[in-house]
């Protein structure tokens, strides 16, 4: 690992950025490699902040099944990189960041030299199709900027991007028979009928265009291309790898495999021919469109009127800049540092701008819609980011949250089922995890101020969703105050969350004086204490009768009524009132040393192969910081009188959780989640409870933060006497005040000031009244 | 037959239209139901002139394939309905008018009452599935209207349309088990993996809107729709038929069959229930759009805001009165009228209106196009269409024909091959048949001044498309002179075809004095000469050698160089050139004797056996009157100073090939070019080469007609001492002049005028110089 870093210092070094400022450069701290190894989940590949385009290299493209069953080798390929892996296979441009389930990787190109060949080939024989080995020390991963020596090819491979388009720069050999493949079968999470339609047309010699349709996560996908060589093509061809299509007819008249401009299909690869001189570079600019082919070009010529490959990677470069400027922190070395950017980095990758540079869009009503008065973005997994990412945008990027906030209402007005997104991508709602935390990231933007837009439709959204009583248990809920086990799976996390998710809609219906709303809200967000056995002391599967579940495991997950958690993790998970629930298990001594034991009692192989999306070092005792159910928990310990304790373990978790190589991710990134929480967590303060307007604090990692407002003001984090020893707050200060309380107000962020941590190496509680 | 007519002329008397003028109705002669037994391919369902609706029975969905190959009951069923079929299993809303081959049949709606059952059922045992037995005393077909008593379920299915909208009408039994049901895997010419994708929302308790997506005869066909039901349902469902979807993930959430509003997949049927009372009437409108459900809603809402069944109706027969009244002929007997106002009606369904009503449409390139001072047309069957139907437009229709030139040059600008259409629909060239007759339309237009628009481009266009070397043998031709046998199975009749065409062109060339165009198209025009063989004195099949074939039987199809005709029929196919024609084939005195073996001689029935889409009483003799080649034939003894001949033959045809029975079309009607031929050779005149501004002249066959041109004039056709024996022109005076030529021009008609032919007993010479 620290071999592989001093190779990543190295290239960073060689980096020369904009106008040479390189010593202001915070992009030099950003490694997309970060996670790519194991279960990360993220991808290399070069993309702007919040780009619609995420162009990176795939390493494998796994079938979904093997011999008709579900193949556990797909969830590996969620971003379709795996650092382990020897080749790549092409570059592919669009990837989710951090999922823990999958889809896209649209339009796979690659190019190649020598006899065409139109399979992929195997990882152990890449020279049996168009795929590459390559090596790590050929490879560079910046911000918006990859680049790798394909060793079979002798061909040189960069990328780079702007919002909707993607920048090719192949340099070739010398060669009369120099090929670029467009696989049209290529995808993440792919199986054979996922493919539902392809059409491409060649316009002319250096312009082609088309769109393909999935049915994958997203049961009904449309994405549309425009795709333009810097040198017309000598010739081109398609291959139909499908059974074939029963009517051919006239068809027939045309030789359609070779130099036929308009293809139709379902599995389809093509070809486009070249000759080339030594070192010639190809370069491709590659434009997306949720809308039309008509607009992807358009994108394209909006966006990238010409063909320098550099301006490209510098405007984008330029962007992240200006994305991680509104942080900027001191700390005790370069691996902070890179832990630091690159959880920025990793936090501005999804939810992706799901919008034509014309403002037109696709809703999930299927009809092309027009943004007004906001950007559209898709890609919503909610059930992970709700908890620190959405609030984190409402720091250093308010106006993009509240565009997303917008994007979530404009599906919810599209909506069939007149309901807030649970996980939305591409027009469609997958309905992945439980939950409706829409309601959580609309609420807390309402209460802190962030909103834009008609408050009182967006609760109107919010309590229509929650009182949906054909999804997932709702009409259980709002009977009985329960989900019954016997009714479904995932009975208690999804109460647990309903509750959660009600006192947020509570919160909104307040400050809208919306009484009537509050009161039946408010009374939902207790039902938390109706799964709650107070014999065990722990939350617990109930039955349709009442009765609590015979069969038990505290350990365990997989049918014990939770999702991604088992019941000593998610029995914490009551953010909305933690005191009643601490008082409920016992008061704040016993429930400290209940948090003690999960810190340091050990899970059995048994059960850790239950908590998915995590490797080993993923969780730390029994407490799973790769699944996000926890990630408050270290911070409960604030609400026992042991606030040290908190302080020591966000210490640890950002230790131990952390780290600089391409494994540097013990579980998957989550769209940002897990990377928000470390943006939070070492600038010493976290949002337990989004909805509230507070944010409770920890032990600050870095030396300081200067935060950026949109407002054009400042919030200025100091921990005086920082080290990896001094972890525990000695005293707290805000703007000279001493703070009396182990949390700040969202309102003290935004008006500006300065919070100043005085450390010290032993736990000293003197100074805080809680 | 004659007792079917009888029940027709009842329904007619029965009928009461607009403000009650039953008199001056025209429409009481338009009978849907003529060519709806054997090979007439007509559909008896409701439509407007050239609506985008064609809302109809279909008696049956066969399937394309039958264990694995083509099954060739299917041709059958190109309309939907087979008069003899003892069945129906439901209304669907597009239809062709008389094709060949088939498509569409979307969206089938079926009423029923009593147990639900959603699959279709069979002919022999209509109970055990949706369709119903019917019987034609309880059906009427009128102008659109279309009614019918549905036995099986003792309902009254009721269907009117307005240009993009079925109306639905059915009087339910009481009943607590009504249903609607919404077939979307049923279709015309269909197969297991014709849908590509069905998507589907249920907005409210009273509208679904949703797209189907086929992959037939169209490459790529995209409707989508909008229903309305004028009573909320009470609970609906879906059943997917297909082998499923391999990701179904977190949407196991919902119940997907029942009151799930959000439907998608390949091979789905819908069903929606009620509670009715007796004699109660559930009505739906039901629009469609070729770009979104937001526009099909929108074509709902402009079109029929209301519930009024009648007024639909009453407006659309306004609509055909009108049509009709262009042309208000006195005729012998109301056999006479029925065959002539059906022969309008079939020329005023095709090609239909591919549109919205806010002029949005989707074009070959899959994008949405706005129509921009046109009204965007769809369905040319060109082949056929080019000969009589077009010019007949340019007469009676003129701004309709230009709307319909604007929309193949819409096509041509969207054509990723840079082509005309050859036979187009849905956004979709399915090129079949031969030629490239886009051009003889707009040259037609042009040259007789009812084009609109940039006639440089048009010319252009036609250039492009007859320059496409990788066309069906357009590479040969141009470099050899004809199409190699060798390379080309339809050698010769391409040859003759595109011969005709480059005169078109050549036409157009020389009109917008482009003297290099017209050299070189004049000249191609010769190359039909170069597959004559002088050796036998027919078109021959000839060598990429330049030796003739030795193979080949003149009375054969099959493999023979040509389609849809032998070569005793294709060899008179020199419409741009006859005299020279006449000429080589032996001269005026051999040639008509050969005319005449040709109406008198038997064709075997092996060879019968070849001519596609005709009954055996679609040939007289060897001359094929079902197709479309020998059209011109009867009009060439004008030629050959025999124009008596002319006269009796083409009486003959009017007579023996068109009936007021349900088989009353000897062929497939062909989306009017029969029904044109009919119109013009009842007047006494035929276009027998498009793009020359003649019309020759023949036998009429009506007592007087009255045209009203769109110029507000109006040109009489009078034939004085007129009776089925009286059919040889004696003379003929064209606004009191004697007429000294067998010809009239397209102008003489345009400026109003009189033709009074006088007719009599014998052939009469005298007076006519040519």
């Amino acid at each position: 690992m620290k071999k592989l870093l001093t190779a990543f210092v190295l290239f960073s070094s060689l980096y020369t950025y904009g106008q040479g400022k390189q010593n202001q450069s915070l992009i030099q701290y950003v490694k997309p490699i970060i996670g790519t190894q194991k279960m990360g989940h993220t991808f290399p590949g070069a993309t702007v902040p919040f780009g619609a385009v995420q162009l990176s290299p795939d390493t494998d493209t796994i079938p979904y099944e093997k011999d008709g069953k579900y193949n556990k080798d797909v969830y590996r390929y969620c971003a379709g990189y795996q650092y382990d892996d020897p080749t790549i296979v092409g570059f592919s441009h669009t990837h989710f960041s951090g999922t823990g389930h999958s889809d896209l990787g649209d339009f796979l190109i690659m190019p190649s030299a020598g006899k065409l060949q139109l399979n992929p080939g195997t990882a152990d024989h890449p020279e049996n199709g168009y795929r590459s080995a390559f090596s790590h020390k050929n490879e560079v991963a910046e911000a918006n900027y990859y680049k790798v020596k394909l060793d079979d090819q002798q061909i040189l491979a960069e990328l780079t991007t702007s919002t909707r388009t993607g920048f090719h720069q192949y340099t070739f050999p010398a060669s009369d028979e120099a090929h670029i493949i467009l696989d049209l079968m290529a995808g993440i999470y792919n199986y054979e009928d996922k493919v539902v339609w392809t059409h491409v047309r060649v316009e002319n010699d250096s312009l082609v265009t088309g769109y393909r349709q999935t049915n994958g996560w997203a049961k009904n996908r449309t994405v549309y291309f425009a795709m333009s060589f810097s040198k017309p093509f000598k010739e081109y061809g398609t291959k139909d790898y499908s059974k074939g299509q029963v009517y051919k007819g006239f068809w027939r008249k045309f030789d359609q495999s070779k130099n036929f401009p308009e293809i139709a299909g379902k599995q389809l690869r093509m070809y486009f021919n070249f000759n080339t001189t030594d070192k010639e570079k190809i370069k491709i600019k590659f434009a997306l469109s949720p809308v039309s082919t008509k607009n992807a070009l358009e994108n394209m010529q909006a966006e990238i009127p010409h063909w320098d490959f550099n301006k490209v990677k510098e405007e984008g470069q330029q962007q992240w800049e200006k994305e991680l400027s509104k942080i900027k922190i001191k700390a005790a070395g370069t691996e902070e540092m890179i832990n630091f950017y690159t959880a920025m980095y990793h936090a501005a990758i999804m939810p992706t701008v799901y919008m034509d540079v014309n403002g037109e869009y696709k809703g999930l009503d299927q009809n092309v819609h027009q943004a007004e008065g906001f950007v559209n973005y898709t890609s919503f997994s909610l059930w992970d980011t709700y908890r620190a990412f959405h609030p984190y945008l409402n720091i250093v990027n308010p106006s993009r949250n509240a565009d997303m906030v917008q994007s979530m209402l404009a599906h919810y007005d599209q909506s069939a089922q007149k309901m807030l997104p649970i996980w939305s991508h591409y027009a469609n709602d997958n309905w992945c995890m439980s939950g409706y935390h829409s309601v959580s990231v609309i609420a807390d933007a309402i209460i802190k101020g962030t909103f834009k837009g008609d408050a009182a439709k967006a609760l109107e959204a919010c309590v229509t969703t929650a009182r949906t009583r054909s999804y997932e248990g709702i009409g259980y809920y709002i009977d009985m105050g329960y989900i019954p086990q016997d009714k479904n799976g995932t009975s208690v996390s999804s109460t647990l969350e309903y509750a959660y998710d009600d006192w947020c809609i509570a919160q909104v219906a307040n400050k809208l004086k919306r009484t009537d709303l509050y009161n039946e809200f408010i009374k939902r967000a207790e039902n938390w204490k109706n799964v709650y056995d107070p014999s065990i002391g722990y939350m617990r599967p109930r039955m349709t009768d009442g009765t609590f579940r015979k069969e038990f495991d505290v350990l365990k997950t997989d049918g014990q009524g939770f999702i991604e958690g088992n019941t000593w993790n998610y029995s914490l998970y009551v953010p909305q009132d933690p005191d009643k629930m601490i008082e409920m298990m016992g008061g704040k001594k016993k429930f400290a040393v209940h948090l003690d034991s999960l810190f340091s009692m050990h899970l059995p192989d048994e059960f850790f192969a239950e908590t998915e999306d995590i490797t080993r070092e993923g969780i730390i005792g029994n407490y799973v910081h790769g699944n996000e159910p926890s990630h408050h928990v270290a911070y409960l310990y604030n609400r026992t009188g042991q606030p040290w304790k908190t302080q020591e373990k966000v210490r640890m978790i950002l230790k131990k959780q952390y780290h600089t190589g391409p494994d540097g991710l013990g579980g998957n990134d989550d769209c940002g989640q897990m990377s928000a929480w470390y943006i939070f967590s070492s600038l010493g303060f976290y949002p337990v409870a989004p909805a509230s307007d507070q944010y409770w604090l920890g032990s600050p990692a870095v030396y300081s933060a200067s935060i950026q407002l949109e407002n054009g003001k400042i919030f200025k984090v100091e921990a005086k006497n920082q080290s990896d020893k001094n972890v525990y707050v000695q005293k707290v200060t805000l703007n000279g005040s001493l703070l009396d309380r182990l949390y700040i107000s969202h309102h003290e962020i935004t008006e500006g000031g300065t919070l100043v941590y005085t450390m010290g190496p032993k736990p000293k509680v003197e100074g805080t009244k809680l």
